[in-house]
């Protein structure tokens, strides 16, 4: 079996691997790497694919260019930009299908059609507990587990040389507040057959527990919007767009209090395909992002700020952002002020363009004398002992840790060694543009 | 009114502060200092009371000699050391009566027991909702509030020149998992009162956030229990002995599972006024601490490890506690090993013996192969934006920071800028031994 | 006394600080907050005096407005734009004689005319060992330290009611590489004078230490141009363009080896004055920064480049800075390239800007193959032993903490509790907007 | 070649590797682990060999076992205790000769009448710029470099398979105190030979700069010396026993100026082969570490105390160590008090030990009155950038990290991935008892 680890390996973000087996080879992800992404946006447009990929921004993959025919499928395992991101500047070059769950296949139309891409392959839909047929040797089964966005999965290829799990992002939650818990019976299964490598996300390998579950999160929210309802001002919430399971919370506390208006572009993008997926109900709230909108939903607020409550896009203070633009009095109708109050339901991804926007926007609303919480929010990855927690459910005979930089992922190769592991012989750290025979 | 800031305005630790108010005086805490009591322990039999005082073990009560005759009562809001530990080496000066709720009463009078002392104080129980009049001139009121030891209450002093509010350590608990929420609707009412000042915690002034709830703990350990109670291993689990709450619930998460037994002094000691007073209840649960006792339940546990889940002493990684001795191998009877798991249900009481005894602890329970896990607590102590709450609910004409060193209590008195407080003014920043004049 | 704390006693930045006597007042200082500057720069113009104090990027001097007329003198310490900056917004309100060393004038007088404002006060020069009456009861002398910036000075101003001391911004370096060491035998005596106050610097309070000296920088310096002039390509080093110092060192490192140019505007700004003073030789050095000297001095440069080391602005990154501008090719005829070196010999000021801007900076450069070295530097500040020798040397019977928030001006005071100070008695930690008395 | 990792691969400390080829073995280094070794002090002496090997004190060399009669010799680079302090527990394996320069086999032999063992194995003084065939195919040299201890080389075996370099802790110091710089001459000249692999200490990798000069120390040293003997009370300096660098440097600082004693045994141990190998000149300087020789100085030191400088043990709070019995009162004849003054030459060494020794050592001076600076101290191994000079001037086929815990080594990998190396190709990143086939 080989391992071509193409992104994500030398960084957090921009994640993309293959395999091959039997001279057969499927991809998994095609992520994008969010800080360069917004270090060169101003020149973006006018760079050819290859000056992107030389900036770091979408994965090289040249490795597998004499290779693109062998493709046989290009597997998502859940929707976040990091992960499929990149689709529409690297899809080209394979003909293969497209694999992925009902809603990560959502986001990924709608990012080729924001980026005005005809989508020429073949779109298939695989959910949990069911398996695909990607030729006479290869069969991809979807494993459910939990994270920050709706439809996650572990990815589990079956070859004529064993097992492959592709087990990039996801979370290890007990109690989730939507949805079952991960399928731990199929995952402690994997033990028992031959898997021979799993390719596992070490972005808080250094946080030296297990991740908290998200009713950690719905506890604290409710404490905070307990404790600024009573006040007389306009709330406000933010968080990550695309974690559904936090908004049903947000909009779940908040049931017959107080109305709910969500304004932002990236906030439509993802809701209303979880909509249409059942996956949160948003009868009598309102959702828009066109200027316009939003100037007139912000008058009528304005006219009953204590009885609303906004959920609104911003959290890492994006400089466009509705939260960002109220904090900076860009709109007319509305201006905040003492007695409003922002919980930040997320916290700061530490680039440093994001470092610098949340300070200052935190410093504008704290000149406008609005008070803010920070970081009302649990994480969507597993911690340190997550990772030993899978490493001994699934028994893999090869570990790779991806998703970060050498350093992250040696870290990880720590405490693979306390659990047996060698170095180089079974647990592997790699790097951008190589290749593991195992 | 004059304010006596006589111990805990320098450091954490060593709470002690009076107030005079027409010649009268009442006292508030004889805390002792936790770090320098193990710093001088080898020593401490043979120094003076005059040469602890010296080290900085317990305060510094020698401003308040000369007005001895004054005090009416010595009033204690919670039974924490650093709030009460100091009585035995203190009281000798005072005659007058010792107030507290009756589970504080209660601890009091082991201290005094365990210290040979006889108590010739009168004791006077007060329960949250109740007062007591001192004199004609003074009424001492407590008031509900949560924190990690039952029978906390703020303490509010009624004299002719406006109420005093002693909140030193205390939590603003909206799901408690044991009893009621904080008293909001009495403490809302300060505000309209005549309170002159407040004496206010800080030891977490830093943490810029609301304190998590207990029930957030309780969420965590039940995730933990649940994965460990899967290994076949025995479980272990370590907290602060006072921490009643946390001690129940630990119990009930492990209801109808395994079989508990209670290890180590200091359980005993705080457990065991909490079952007379019914805050706990141990019905089916072995508690001992002599040396033979242990030795004999370790062995009946040796013989079915994975039906026994054990509660000890240690959670500080303290040397004589039940959990070192184990990891050190000092019990014959049972032997810590692989597939053993530790929950640190606490966290380390920052000080360079504890982060060292932890240290040492966790290398040793490693080197066994047990498996371990820290920091499954949430904090007993109001943060930050706690701190915003109180200063916003009770409206104190003064401001007191407290239970800090002169950073912590700086730290405080920006917040009350914030809050349109000015220091030197209404803020004070004191330090110990010295007295305002309000 | 009065002592007026203007600006500087909520934040680092924006210093601004008078004393009264019998009816006269001296100001010291009037600076900008360089953070807050940088945040409303987009707006700045189109503001009122008025909303800019309100932005915090300058001082508030309202409760001056009633004494303007009072004011004896306007005295500035050193050249600092957090010291100096605000004049030309300021200075209207005020009739009096401005007084600095020399080149602290020069400076002055720069930003006057960059912002079109004439001069209306008269300018008085005064140097270190010197006196000036200021009225019959006012007298001020500049006592010699060493900082970052050349004519720094103590300012000592006598009044019937005893000394004030402005120490606002200074090092304690007996090892200086030009110049003079502090003039301790003159500071040591005010001890024996009737010193009343001294408001002192604490921008590096928590540094538990003395301050480095210059000549430590000078040996760092020496290493990393030794070993870089041994690899064949460019070589550029960035440090403040006001620390005349600094550039005097890497000017004679060099002496005989390479060809140097200076370019960037701040660069010309403080260097030009500093050689009308003789601080600085730079005989045989191109200093330039309009766009087009500055092309073509590159182009030549270009052909050579193993034979040039360019001095040039952009230590914090800026965005406009010459070495911004190389690392994203802006210039036509220079290109940065692997084998180029890059020494940052300063510190990043940690400003969120300039935190963002930096790593930007050194992404760029790091894309290019070109190494860097950072922190090349040595403070100009006094640190926490500093402070502790100045408090022992003044005796001042007054403390006043400033140039920090509340936090900084604390961790001050406990110091000068450890040195039997007082809070609130002979220490204060004031805020700003505020009017001690002593 | 074959390159046996067997200690210091998992941790800091514990220092031991072996290279093979053509069945002819060097070993390198036979270190302890410092932490592990105090931690088990207490009963080490009651443990087998194979019980220290177990509790991680030494390194375990089983993986040697087999094929100690190929061992041709053992080599030590200097003689820090992390690299030979376990010779006595482990050379009774091996009949070889041991190596090493006349300083390192001063305390190698040392070491072994400590430990009553009599030295079988033949020693042999090796002195940089000279060769030693070790066989036929064998050819060792030694080459000068800088460190905190005197006769500290880099060790390059010739081999028919390529040369090995041995480069396992030294400093790049262009400016040293004593002695020569590296001969970065000879070292250049590597990269011409057919280098195959350079083994490389990692343990300041973190530090993204090059490591600062003795020279700077030595400013540092002059600014407080200059500054404390002022004062009229006692001057103590502490500093690690082994760094005779320093103390030159601290005995020349003070000439002619205060009487020096040096009391400790550590300080015996080391100074006196560098008396006898005239590295350090002690003429008029006394030296004792026998608690009554101690007692009689200090007797003498009492009556005139601002005549004295001494030199002691304690730079890590050590318990038995002269500075921390000072600071405890347990001499009669000297007790430390206000005006006296401490200088912490040396960084404290993070263990949990040290961080709570020396925390409870500096309580103890502050509580004594007594003035006490840390950290005058640069340190003795190459940081980043120096990896990065090296990894270009030597041009090693195969970089093989050392002396860290995988996170250290992954970091150096990180670097070796800037300058074109490949992990698992030609860097590798290896752990205890592996072998490297290269």
């Amino acid at each position: 079996m080989k391992i071509y680890t193409i992104g994500g390996y030398n960084e957090v973000g921009m994640n993309m691997t293959a395999v091959e087996s039997n001279n057969e080879i499927v991809i998994f992800d095609m992520g994008y790497n969010m800080s360069r992404l917004v270090e060169y946006s101003h020149e973006l447009e006018d760079l050819t694919t290859l000056e992107i990929v030389e900036r770091g921004v979408i994965p090289d993959d040249s490795i597998l260019k004499n290779n693109a025919h062998k493709v046989k499928a290009i597997v998502f395992g859940h929707a976040h930009l990091d992960h499929c991101g990149a689709i529409h500047k690297l899809i080209d070059s394979y003909q293969s299908k497209i694999v992925g769950t009902p809603y990560t296949l959502d986001i990924i139309k709608r990012i080729m059609k924001d980026n005005k891409k005809p989508i020429k392959n073949e779109l298939v839909e695989l959910n949990p507990k069911e398996s695909l047929s990607l030729s006479n040797n290869l069969d991809l089964e979807f494993i459910h587990v939990t994270h920050s966005i709706p439809g996650t999965v572990l990815c589990h290829l079956n070859t004529p040389e064993g097992g492959f799990l592709y087990a990039n992002d996801f979370k290890l939650d007990n109690e989730p507040t939507f949805g079952e818990k991960p399928d731990y019976s199929r995952i402690k299964k994997l033990a028992h057959s031959d898997l021979k490598a799993m390719v596992i996300d070490t972005t808080r390998i250094y946080d030296e527990k297990r991740c908290e579950s998200e009713s950690v999160t719905k506890l604290n929210l409710k404490h905070h919007i307990d404790m600024v309802f009573e006040e007389k001002g306009l709330v406000l919430i933010t968080t990550f767009s695309s974690h559904i399971e936090r908004l049903r919370n947000i909009i779940e506390l908040n049931r017959k209090r107080r109305e709910i208006v969500m304004l932002g572009r990236s906030l439509c993008e993802y809701v209303h395909p979880a909509v249409r997926r059942k996956y949160i109900n948003i009868n009598g709230i309102t959702l828009a992002w066109k200027r316009r909108s939003v100037e007139s939903i912000l008058e009528k607020v304005d006219k009953n700020r204590e009885n609303y409550l906004i959920i609104c896009t911003g959290n890492q203070g994006e400089p466009n952002s509705v939260l960002t633009r109220l904090a900076q009095g860009n709109y007319e109708n509305l201006k905040l002020k003492k007695n409003d109050n922002v919980i930040f339901s997320c916290t700061t991804i530490p680039t440093p363009q994001n470092i610098e926007n949340r300070a200052m926007l935190e410093n504008k609303l704290k000149k406008l004398g609005v008070r803010y919480y920070k970081d009302v929010h649990s994480h969507g990855h597993i911690m340190r002992e997550d990772h030993r927690d899978m490493i001994r459910m699934v028994k893999a005979e090869n570990l790779i840790p991806a998703h970060g930089e050498t350093e992250r992922l040696a870290s990880f190769a720590s405490l693979a060694i306390e659990e047996g592991y060698e170095i180089s012989k079974n647990v592997h750290i790699s790097q951008n543009s190589k290749i593991l025979n195992l």
